[in-house]
């Protein structure tokens, strides 16, 4: 699977905030941020649900990965995808790096890869449990 | 080849103009900007070569694809790179969004990126075109 998925039982606002938070605790700053919703309505006079896509990036990873691979940056940042579905649900996806970076060849830049695979698999699991606490969770901004 | 790439004989301005300028005859917006240089100095307070991530989307494109697959989004936008090497060439290179949505196995889903990999063929041609007429290329803002 080329992302981590989880539905969790939060507004958009909480899930958006949780996931940033959990990222920060791996190391991933959020480097750009895309509201599809707002994008689609103002290029393509559409409607669309609420869907925030993240541009997370782990500096160290990215330096290393760009040493390796000049091209690299072509598959930059890291995205985790926050998303309310027409039922109201809300879901939060991450990209897999090991399968985003899957076209790099160097063995180096696949053992990088697959340590990003594992943060971002430490942060979709410190989402999900934050987010099933019952209590209202402090976030700092 | 997860990218198409072009090394031109313009600063590493010029180079961003003109792709930018390529990019919206093909329909495509730039959406985020990832300056690596300025990025990397700051995080890591380590020195990186010139080296700019314009995230392009082509709404149509980004608008049908969530709708075959509602984790697109962690794929997007489609990132064109500008870096100046060590000895001081330009180059530009696309991800060829066909490379990039491979893991989409929807049909219809790969039509699309199929459609999406041509409209990016088309952006460098033109870019490589313009990059090498001989005067100044004048380029609206």
């Amino acid at each position: 699977m080329y992302y981590f998925t989880q539905v969790v039982n939060k507004t958009f606002e909480e899930a958006s905030a949780l996931i940033t938070e959990a990222l920060k605790t791996e190391g991933f700053g959020i480097l750009t941020e895309i509201d599809a919703q707002a994008a689609f309505k103002k290029k393509l006079n559409q409607d669309f649900r609420r869907y925030l896509i993240l541009g997370a990036c782990h500096p160290r990873i990215a330096y290393q990965m760009l040493q390796l691979d000049d091209k690299a940056g072509t598959l930059y940042p890291c995205n985790v995808v926050v998303q309310e579905h027409e039922d109201g649900t809300v879901e939060v996806s991450a990209i897999n790096p090991e399968a985003m970076f899957h076209h790099l060849q160097n063995d180096k830049a696949k053992e990088i890869a697959h340590h990003a695979s594992q943060l971002m698999q430490s942060v979709m699991e410190k989402f999900t449990q934050a987010a099933q606490q019952e209590s209202p969770v402090l976030v700092n901004s």
